[in-house]
C-alpha cells in the first residue's frame, strides 16, 4: 500500500489509498516506453525484460552503457564503505567540493582528456553540458570583443534583465539533422524530429547542411568531396549573413557524426575546413562528443580521427562517461567567478563510478578491441547488403557505433521488430536507419549471434 | 600517479605522467568555492571541513540536504544488495523503465504530491525540471489555439529549423529578483546577478516588480498590500503589451518565495491573485519549489500557505527531493509521445534514496518539526534585531527557511565570515541577506548554539 500525504490546515496527516498505484503508470509522458527491464537480471551484453526474455542489447540504453549491464568492478565500488558518503551526501560541488575531488578528476576525466586539452568542468548531463559549453563561448567571444577591457556599468545592469548591450545577440550555428539536447539553447541547436521542436520557442541562429555521404565511399571520392564543400561554403554563406543580420556568430557546433540524426559521418577535411572556417573568423569549435566519446568509436574521443591541427575549443560529454561535463580550451576559460555553475554541477557519485569503468577499459584494451569488433560488425551488413541488396544499404561505422539503412521508415521498423522478436534488441535513428551501439565489452561470440539473427529476419 | 591517454596515429597508449594532479586543481571554474568538505567525517547537521574544523550547517549545500549528513537510513539503502543495480545501472528512463519504477514513483514522488496533483515527470536536476515544465505550458497553450485540431503539415516542417509557425513567438512571464536555472530557458527567467547573465543571449520575455514587503508584516498591513497590489497590476501590464508585441504569454513563473533573490516573501493573497490573471488569460502557473519543497517551509509544498483555489498547474522540484522533476495538472499532459524526453530523464538511484528521504520524515514527523523549529528560529533573529537595531533588519522565514537583513554586502559578508568562525555556516543571498537553510533534522539544541554565537559575533 503506498502513503499518501494529506497537507492541510497546517496538520500534517498521513492515510492509506489505494489508487495510487494507478496513478504512478501514467504520471510520465510514456509513449516512447519501448518495454520495461529487470536489471537486476540484465548482465553484461544481454538485457532482461520484466516477462523474462533475455536480448543481445545493441542499443544499450541509448548508448549510454559503457561496459555492460552490472559489471562486477561497478558493483564493488558501490559495496565499498569508502565510497558511501559520495552517494548518499551530493554536495554543492562548486562551492563545497569533495577533499579528493582534484584528484579524483586527475584520476577519471582528466587521465582521458582530448589530445591538447586539460581542463574540464563537470556537469550533470548531456543537455547541460552543451548549455555551459556554448556559454564559455559566448563569454569568450565578448572577451575578445572587448579587447582587455572589464565589462561597463551599462552591460552589467542590462544583462539582467535580458537587454543589450549585457545580453547580446550572438548566435550559434549547428547543422541540419543534428541533435544537441532538448532544454532551450540546446534544443536550439537540434534538428532531427518534430516531437522535440513543435510549439517551444527557439531564437532563429543559422543553421548549415551536414555532408550527405553516398556508400561505399571509395565509389564515389569525388561527390562526396563536392558535398563536403558545398556544406563548408554554406557555412561560411551563414556566418557571413548572421552578422549582417546582427547576431554574430560566437561558437559552431556539430558532433563528430551525427547520431539521432541517422548516423552520418564525414571526413577529416571536413572538420578541418570546419576549424579553419572558425579560426578565421574567432569562432569556438564546439564537438558534442555526448554519444561518441568514451571509446565508441574506436579512438576514446572521435574527432581524434580527424588530426584537426589545434585541438577543439569545447568538448562535451555523458552518457557512457557516467557523469556529464566538457572539456575546454585554456582561452575558454571564464574569467570571473560563478560563470558557470549550478547547485549540483555534476555529482560526485558517478565519478568514483567511472574510475572504475575507465580501469576496465585501459586493463582490458577495450578502446582498441572496440575499433577491432566494429570492423567486424560493419562487415556483417556489407555482406549482408551484398546478399540483400534492395534490402539494406549504406552500411558504416566505426568502433560501437554502426548503421545500416533500409528503403524507408516503416521498413527498417519492421526490421527492428523482428529482430527483437529474435533476441536482439537494436535502436532507430534518422529517417530509415537501424543504429547499432553495442557496449565496449562486445565479443565475436556475440557478433555471431547478431550476424546469424540478421539472416534469419 | 595518474594514468594518462595518450591517443594519437591510431594507436592507443598508456603514460604515466606526473603533473596532471595540478591540472586538475585548475581545472573548473573554481573561483565560488568556499572550502573542502570531509564528507566522510560530516554527521548530520555538522558538516566537517579537511583542517578538521567542524560547523553548524544552516546552509546545507545550498539548501539541497534533507535529513542530514550520512544519516543511517540512507547509508542503509545504498547497503542493501537490492538496490545495487539501481545503482550500477542507470537507465534511459523514457525507454527502458525498470520494473518496479512505476511502483517507486507511487511510494515516493506520488505519495507526496502537491493536493490536487496527480501527475509527475521525472527530471535530473532543478533546471531542466523547469525547462521541461515551461514546454508543458507551451504545448498546453498551443493545443488550446488549434482548438483540437493537430499541428499542421506547415507546423511540423517549420518548428526543426526554428521558424514559424511551429517555432512560435510564445513567452514565459517571471519576476525581478527570481532565479530559477541556468540553461537557457531557465536562465531568461532568472534576475539575481551579472554573472549568471553577462554575455548569454536570451529572448526579451516581460519581467514584472516582485513585492517588498515592509517588516514587521503586522505594521505595514497597508504598505505591503498596496505593494502586491502594484506589482499584481504590472503583471497584467505586461502581459497585454507582451500580446501587443506578438509574444504571448503562456506561462508565468514563480518561487513561492524568491530565494536567490534575497528571501523575498508575499502574502497568499498575491498568489491567488497571480492565479486569477492566469486563469483569465489562459496562462499556466509554474509554481517553482525547487528550494522551497520537501517539507522545507514547515509545509511539504511552500504554496500549500497560499490555499489557491485550483493547484498550480506545474510544481517543479529539485534539491532536497534528491531527484527533479515537476508535477502537473490533468490539461498540462503532452498529447503527443517523445515530447518531454532526454536519454536519462532522471536516476532511479536518487528515488531509491528519496524513498527512504520521504520515510524518515514521515516517521519522526519531520514537516510539523520542522515548522515549529522554525517559529523558534525567526524569534532568535527578532530578539536579536531588537538587541541590535542598528545591525540586523526584516527577520523573517518559516521553517528551515529562514533570513535577516543586514544594512549592506560587506557588513553581512563580515557577519557570514564571522559565523564561520565561531562554528556555524550559514548562507548569503540577495545584495545584503543572511540565509538559514537547516536540514529538517535541526533540533531545539542546535538553535541554541545558533542563538549563543550569534549573541557573541
Ligand atoms: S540540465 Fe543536465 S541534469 Fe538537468
Amino acid at each position: 500500500h503506498a502513503l499518501f500525504w494529506h497537507l492541510d490546515s497546517g496538520v500534517v496527516t498521513v492515510a492509506l489509498q489505494g489508487h495510487a498505484f494507478i496513478l504512478a503508470i501514467q504520471s510520465q509522458n510514456t509513449d516512447l516506453i519501448q518495454f520495461f527491464v529487470d536489471y537486476d537480471r540484465s548482465v553484461g551484453n544481454y538485457v532482461a525484460d520484466v516477462d523474462g526474455n533475455v536480448m543481445l542489447d545493441l542499443f544499450t540504453q541509448i548508448a549510454s552503457i559503457p561496459i555492460g549491464y552490472n559489471h562486477p568492478k561497478v558493483v564493488k565500488v558501490l559495496t565499498d564503505p569508502a565510497n558511501f558518503s559520495s552517494f548518499v551526501n551530493r554536495p554543492a560541488l562548486g562551492m563545497f567540493p569533495p577533499a579528493d575531488f582534484a584528484k579524483n578528476l586527475t584520476d577519471t576525466l582528466l587521465s582521458v582528456a582530448p589530445p591538447g586539452l586539460h581542463q574540464v568542468q563537470t556537469m550533470a548531463c548531456g543537455t547541460c553540458s552543451v548549455e555551459h559549453a556554448m556559454k564559455a563561448a559566448f563569454m569568450a567571444y565578448r572577451r575578445r570583443e572587448r579587447g582587455g577591457k572589464p565589462p561597463s556599468k551599462e552591460e552589467i545592469e542590462s544583462c539582467v534583465y535580458n537587454t543589450p548591450p549585457g545580453n547580446p545577440k550572438l548566435s550559434v550555428l549547428s547543422f541540419k539533422n543534428a541533435f544537441h539536447g532538448r532544454t532551450m539553447g540546446a534544443l536550439t541547436l537540434s534538428h532531427t524530429k518534430w516531437q522535440h521542436k513543435l510549439d517551444f520557442p527557439c531564437p532563429d541562429w543559422p543553421i548549415a547542411s551536414f555532408p550527405y555521404m553516398q556508400y561505399p565511399l571509395e565509389e564515389f571520392l569525388t561527390e562526396n568531396k563536392a558535398e563536403e564543400a558545398r556544406c563548408l561554403a554554406e557555412v561560411e554563406e551563414k556566418i557571413a549573413s548572421a552578422k549582417k543580420s546582427g547576431q554574430p556568430v560566437a561558437c559552431i557546433a556539430s558532433e563528430p557524426v551525427q547520431c539521432e540524426g541517422g548516423d552520418n559521418f564525414a571526413s577529416p577535411q571536413f572538420f578541418q575546413g570546419l576549424q579553419d572556417i572558425c579560426q578565421k573568423n574567432h569562432i569556438a569549435l564546439l564537438i558534442d562528443e555526448v554519444q561518441t566519446g568514451c571509446g565508441t568509436t574506436g579512438k576514446f574521443w572521435m574527432h581524434e580521427y580527424f588530426h584537426l591541427r589545434d585541438p577543439p575549443d569545447l568538448v562535451t560529454f555523458a552518457k557512457k562517461m557516467l557523469t556529464g561535463g566538457f572539456y575546454f580550451a585554456d582561452n575558454m576559460r571564464p574569467t570571473e567567478g560563478g560563470r558557470i555553475f549550478n547547485t549540483w554541477v555534476g555529482d560526485p557519485s558517478k565519478i568514483v563510478m567511472l574510475k572504475a569503468v575507465l580501469d576496465v577499459i585501459k586493463e582490458d584494451n577495450l578502446v582498441e578491441k572496440t575499433a577491432n569488433m566494429g570492423k567486424q560488425l560493419v562487415q556483417i551488413l556489407m555482406d549482408a547488403q551484398r546478399k540483400y541488396p534492395g534490402l539494406l544499404s549504406r552500411a558504416r561505422g566505426l568502433g560501437a557505433l554502426v548503421a545500416v539503412d533500409l528503403s524507408d521508415a516503416s521498413k527498417r521498423d519492421k526490421l527492428v521488430g523482428k529482430l527483437r522478436e529474435h533476441g536482439i534488441h537494436v535502436g532507430a535513428c534518422g529517417t530509415h536507419s537501424v543504429r547499432l551501439r553495442p557496449t565496449l565489452t562486445i565479443e565475436k561470440k556475440h557478433l555471431d549471434v547478431f550476424s546469424d539473427r540478421l539472416d534469419v529476419c
